[in-house]
Parts: C-alpha cells; structure tokens; sequence
C-alpha cells in the first residue's frame, strides 16, 4: 500500500500524477483537512502533525508514504525520516521538484512560487544548492556559474484554488502581481512549490511565456518515484497491486468529496476519520 | 477577568470595542491561531475547539467569556453555554448583531455577510427570525411586514484581510462580487457577520451607499453587554479591574503579534500556550 497525505486537497495533484504512472498499486490517500492549511502553521505544528499523519497511514499498513504537502515536506520530512528510519519509506515532493529544476535551467536562474511555510522555511533554496554541483550544467553561453533562486510567497493562491476561481480576473490579478518579480529576474525554470498549484499551472505558464520551464512539484514527485523504485526493487515487489483507492479525511468529508474531485480530476467519496 | 477568544485574529476586533467601552476590566485575549480558520471546518470540530477554548480561559479565572468569532457563535454558542450553565456567562457575538439589525431596520430587508460556516449554519437567519416579533418595528409604508434575509458567504474576505489587502483592487473586486446580490435584494441594513468585516466596514459602506446600515458584529457585541450588565449587576462588580491584558495564542506568537496588532490597532506580544 501505498500512502500519500496532504493537509487537505493540493496532495491530490500528486495522487492523480502517481495513477497516471502506477494505476495499478493501492492506494490510501489521508487529507489532515481538520488542520488545513499547513502552509501559515509553525514548523513545530507541522512537525507534530507530519508525524500524526505517518503514524495513522502505517497503520493502514502502508510501505511507502509520499509527504504531498510543500510545507510538511520543507518543515518536517527529515524530522519524520528519523523517526521511522528502516521500517519505512517516506519521501517529499521538495527534493524531486528541486531536482528537476536544476537538470532543466539553461542559464541557472531559478524561480520558486510557494506558501508562506514553504518559502519561509528556506528550504527550496536549502534543496537547490545542495544538489547544484552534481545536477546543475550551464546549456547557454550566458549562463550563471552558480544558480541563483528567487522565491516569492503566494498565500492567496490557495484559498483562490480552493474556491475554484481558476479562471477568474481576481486569479489573473493576483498571478500577476505575485510573478513579476520571477519575470524581472529573467527566471528561465519556474517550481510551483505547492501542490495546489498544478490546476493554475496553464495560466501560469501562459503568464510566463514559453521561454520558461514550469516544473510541478506534484508531477515532479511521481516521476522521481520511477528512478527510486529502480534502485529499490524490493520496495516496488513488496508495494500491493490490486487497484484500491481509500480516501480518509479528518473533516467534513462533504467538502473533500467536492473540493478532492476537482484536484484529483475524477469524483470521490471521502470517509471521516480521527487520527 | 473577561476572557475574549476567535480562532485568530478577527476577536481583536471584538477585544476593540470592549476596551473603548470598558478599559478597565482585566481581559485575557486568546487566539487559536493553531485551529484557524473556523469558518471552513464542521460543526462538530467548532464545537470541539470552542469546548476546549473556554476550558482554558476558565482555568485563567475568567467569569465572563465571550465567543469572539461568529462561526464559533453560530455552531456552538448553545453548546458549550448548556455545559458550563450557571457556572460562568458565556456570550456570543451572532445575537448582538442580530439584535442590532432587527431594531435598526427600516424597510425589513436584511442583509449577511459571512464565512461559509456561519452562513452555513442558518444561524442569522435563525436568530434573526426568533427575534423578529419582539424587536421588528417597520419605520416606512414600504415596509415588509415579516423580515426578509439575504445571505451571502464571502470565503476570500478573511484570507485577503489577513495578508493586508485591505485597500486593493483585489479587495473591491471582491468584495463588488460579494455585495451584488445584496445590492440587488436592496438590504436597508447589512450585517458583518465575521470579526474580520470591520477592518473593510468603511469600502463596504461606500459599496452599500449612505442609506445601508452597516452592522458590525464586533461593536454589535460590545454595545449589548453594556445592557447585559445593567441586567446583572453582581456579574459586572465581580470582574477584577486592574486593566491587565494578556494575550495568548495557539501557534506562532510572531505572525499573532504582527497581524494582531493590525486588527487591534495597537502593538500587542502573544505567548504561545498549548491548550
């Protein structure tokens, strides 16, 4: 079984890029919708409740637990790794998206748009230089020696996500105040560093021009997996393969059946749980 | 002691009024912040948090405990009264306001504005209407004879409040949106039905135009204890007078410290409990 957790909804982007690639495993996605949002909670808080969350989806028996949430996995993966370290997998949606973006910017200007927590923390940056030696090749006469990142909270785009205003010149107003300092900065590899995100992400890159790379954290996530489950073939045998789906929620399962549909693109049912 | 607390912030505006009527009562202010926002979670977490909220301030030594949070007010005011019955006066701000409303009428049309919980929960329309014989007095030949309500749930409004966008096009944009089919319905007299409103009381009145009454549930609250106390004199004589204040919150005393002092208007320091 495979377990993945979001503070609520954003978490479903991920789920529904993990179908895409493995339709095949089990499933148990946990939405913390009683404690939503993480994204303007202390890094104490997410800890605490990071570590809830893994506890109750090891109970489901799950293997292998994806944190699909950027401000539980800037705040407390590491944190939830020791913990767990050798009975369990638990992987973020961070270090893929960071990944990505250093393998695809051509001049080494890196752009992250995040919540408040996530871009608060650090940790994208923390992440990107990290990896920079290893992962980062200059493709452009003009390229930087050493990436340079430029991050910009959007606290407004969550609650704008989760009232569906996608398409809404509110939406457009605030995209456009919120990226022109990516666009100033010539930024050539845009992450959407929280997994709300992926339903603006065509407004986005429509907002950026085609000459930037949009990299989301959610598909980002799933397509890192590919690469672990070849170093980790035991991981991937061991992972149950019957199709299932459950869908927790620690909230009003009303509103994460409608709001969880439309992130995960297919209708939902969620059942109540206390964790 | 009087002990005021909201799921964040938006009580400040509560604690406001109280301290412009009252400066001399010690008060103790708490936020939990940790739980925030109320207005989007179930009926039966509201209930569960408020509990454990009075819980905390009785321990304080609070006598007088006012649900400073209209959410909070709508779904558990009754609750958490019928638990504590005659050991404490536990008061709300959803009365008040409606109270307000009904006697300030002229043509019967009333007008809420709300998160999706309070608006949700029917509790206006429920208080307004079981209040209506005793205080609807019409004041025009065009006149309804029964009240009619119109109710509008602005979700955005919160979340836009607290990243300080009080004055943006965003905002009127927004708030345009919100206040149309009220417009449209000619409310007399409108509501605010969220301690966040008052910080937009002012773009809001200027939206409605000069012949709306806009009531604000936070001074609605403030106005009525003056006639609460007038009916229960051994209440007011019992509650200390030192002018202490404290304020406590739930999660990061740094974001409380900075936002609140905004919805207090004046600089304010939370401790952070664990309740």
């Amino acid at each position: 079984m495979i377990g993945i957790f979001d503070s609520g909804f954003g978490g479903l982007t991920v789920m529904k890029e993990y179908l895409k690639k493995y339709p095949d495993f089990d499933y148990v996605y946990l939405g913390d919708q009683a404690n939503m949002p993480y994204g303007s909670r202390s890094t104490e808080l997410v800890n605490k409740l990071v570590v809830q969350n893994v506890d109750f989806l090891t109970k489901q028996g799950c293997k292998l637990i994806i944190v699909a949430c950027n401000t539980a996995s800037a705040d407390a993966l590491r944190h939830v790794q020791s913990i767990y370290k050798g009975k369990l997998v638990i992987l973020g949606v961070l270090i893929p998206a960071a990944e990505e973006a250093l393998r695809s910017t051509r001049l080494g200007q890196i752009g992250v748009i995040g919540t408040r927590g996530t871009i608060q923390s650090g940790a994208y940056e923390r992440e990107l230089k990290k990896y920079e030696s290893d992962l980062y090749k200059p493709k452009d006469k003009r390229a930087l020696n050493k990436v340079k990142i430029i991050e910009k909270a959007c606290p407004l785009l969550v609650p704008l996500v989760e009232e569906g205003m996608i398409k809404t010149t509110v939406t457009r107003m605030m995209l456009k105040t919120y990226l022109r300092p990516l666009k100033h900065a010539h930024v050539d590899t845009l992450i959407l560093g929280c997994t709300h995100y992926p339903l603006l992400q065509k407004e986005i890159e429509r907002m950026m021009g085609r000459q930037v790379v949009v990299i989301s954290s959610a598909k980002a996530a799933a397509d890192a997996i590919e690469d672990y489950f070849k170093r980790h073939p035991d991981l991937e045998k061991s992972l149950s393969k019957k199709g299932k789906r459950i869908y927790y929620t620690t909230d009003c399962p009303e509103r994460f059946g409608d709001l969880g549909s439309r992130f995960l693109g297919e209708r939902i049912k969620g059942e109540k749980v206390e964790i």
